[in-house]
């Protein structure tokens, strides 16, 4: 029984090479006699794991000195609200409303103060990123909040906001990793790992130093950013396994030519798609052509029979998890960084054999 | 290179034939073609993988059906403030205090109320339970807390405090499935997985579902019971591959006769090392007699040179992870239930060849 192609939308394939090593160094991690997952977090040999994987990652992004990186848990959602626990001094943010993670952000943020949206697609099912007019900005807001892909709609950023002075913090929990970004332009940037980083059960924060500190006592010590920025992300035992198999990604990443050697297969992969979904009769791109994400590609066909036939289909050659959204429908193929071009080509290819087959 | 005996605090040793099985199963979980870690957590795979191992944990513990199972993140730490969010109204509880996780587990709890320690073993180094009187209870408290075993200073409840209507609250991170409780008999048991469940990222909350909801609208999402509760702890992305993991070992545990089979080969473990030190001349355990931990035993020579040079020599022999934590100095053997009988037989020959060699 051979591997698959995985289009999940997360937690979603991983690299062969790094599940090969784990496997390897299961039972027996570099000659200790142990696992990975018996370790003590406060031995020299975790420390050297966790250090490296920072280390790595900071290579990769270009990560500044005056920025700190966080090993967390709770996903994304659970940054939904400690963000703003750390971050709401004046009581007031902006955000532009993108899809279903800031349907969940914005709520949370409200706990705490004053939401502004400055711009929405939700008109249109967020098959879109809004034009936005730096009138409706508050320049006196404490953040300015974006997700920078949309793993559901499938739309991305592909320009930053200015904000001027305000404060740019980023949900990238499904497009980090996946193209070129300037971290000194983002207060703060966050994302669970379990699209281009790792297993489930780790969130990354990435955060400028002069952030840190800012809660006030009634935050509790695990919410609080200083905790883990002071304790090098060891107040309390981390996930330990989780983050050893994310400093492996980003071994790989380097690997690969960096995160612009990974973009750059990104774009051929995405490109294989796009075009064909731009000539096929049967199945259309749901999302405005200048915002197509390069991670998550939602596609129809119109007809919720001939959908369910094509992702059977799929399905029995190996090519699986391409069932849509329930809010879009249809399909989504998530080509996650991990994702081979060979992947791409073979979804491309059956969509072709399908649709000449229906026609 | 072969396996050590670890007696690691946590992360600590697991059993070889989960690691054998998680090692066979990376790259191609039961025939899906793709690893745990890479399936979508809402995938009927995945589903039947957290179902299992909840099933299985209330197999082994005897859930009672008015108890909900939650995998949550962030570990026991997270709870220490999760608890008084979700459970505290009156604004007061009870709690005895054990040592370095009630501790911590006080101040965040009096960011949500008044805390009234009803005793405390702090005056001689936590050796000690403190004997409890009953007159010092609120017996109008929100709850009652307290630590069942204590990691660092080697002590366990070996019977539980009778608070008559008060609920009980129980951190049993470092020794739950260690031996039988009857869980009606507590509101919510919580516990980080890495020392008897599996790898660190994952926290097992077990409460009795009218406790659940009680939390008012300033609690975020993500801490409040009730997200979990509801979507049978999926509102997010759990930590999808320790869970599995978790799962092994509730299965593991099932295989060695239960919780009933486990407790006793725990006694038949630590009666090897309690027995030897309390014959021995040159080792000593630090815990007052009645209230040794089944889990975590600490011991000295009273000279740190002779301490030093025994942990190299164990060390050595494949015998590791034995240095004490520097708050009780010395040595602290960690035998939980995944240290197999013969790893504390080795461990207490190396003593008794070490006190020979050096008397």
């Amino acid at each position: 029984m051979s591997r698959v192609y995985n289009f999940s939308a997360g937690p979603s394939v991983l690299p062969l090479e790094v599940l090969e090593k784990a496997q390897k160094e299961m039972l027996n991690y570099n000659g200790s006699g142990m696992s990975v997952m018996e370790m003590s977090h406060r031995s020299s040999l975790y420390q050297d794991i966790i250090d490296r994987a920072e280390k790595s990652l900071r290579d990769i992004m270009g990560i500044p000195d005056n920025y700190k990186v966080l090993f967390l848990t709770g996903g994304a959602s659970t940054q939904f609200a400690m963000i703003p626990m750390n971050l709401m001094k004046k009581g007031k943010i902006d955000i532009v409303h993108t899809g279903a993670w800031t349907k969940a952000a914005i709520p949370e943020a409200r706990r705490f103060g004053k939401v502004n949206i400055v711009a929405s697609s939700e008109d249109e099912g967020f098959t879109y990123i809004p034009e936005l007019d730096k009138s409706k900005f508050d320049p006196d807001a404490d953040y300015f909040h974006i997700t920078t892909n949309n793993t559901i709609a499938g739309t991305r950023f592909t320009e930053l906001p200015d904000t001027g002075s305000v404060d740019l913090v980023a949900d990238m929990s499904s497009n980090i990793l996946s193209e070129v970004y300037d971290v000194s332009k983002f207060a703060l940037i966050f994302a669970g790992a379990q699209k281009n980083m790792g297993p489930a059960g780790v969130t990354v924060v990435i955060i400028r130093e002069d952030l840190i500190g800012r809660a006030d006592d009634s935050v509790p010590t695990m919410f609080n950013f200083k905790t883990f920025a002071d304790s090098g992300s060891m107040y309390n035992t981390p996930p330990t396994y989780p983050i050893y198999i994310c400093g492996m990604v980003f071994d790989w990443v380097k690997s690969m030519g960096g995160v612009e050697g990974i973009y750059r297969r990104n774009v051929e992969k995405a490109d294989l798609l796009y075009n064909f979904l731009d000539e096929s009769k049967m199945f259309k791109g749901t999302v405005r052509k200048k915002d197509r994400s390069l991670m998550n590609i939602p596609f129809v066909t119109g007809n919720p029979d001939l959908d369910s036939a094509f992702i059977k289909g799929a399905g029995a050659r190996g090519i699986v998890n391409l069932k849509g959204h329930r809010s879009v429908g249809g399909m989504r193929a998530s080509i996650y960084n991990a994702m081979p071009v060979e992947g791409v080509k073979e979804l491309v290819s059956f969509m072709k054999e399908f649709e000449t087959a229906n026609s």
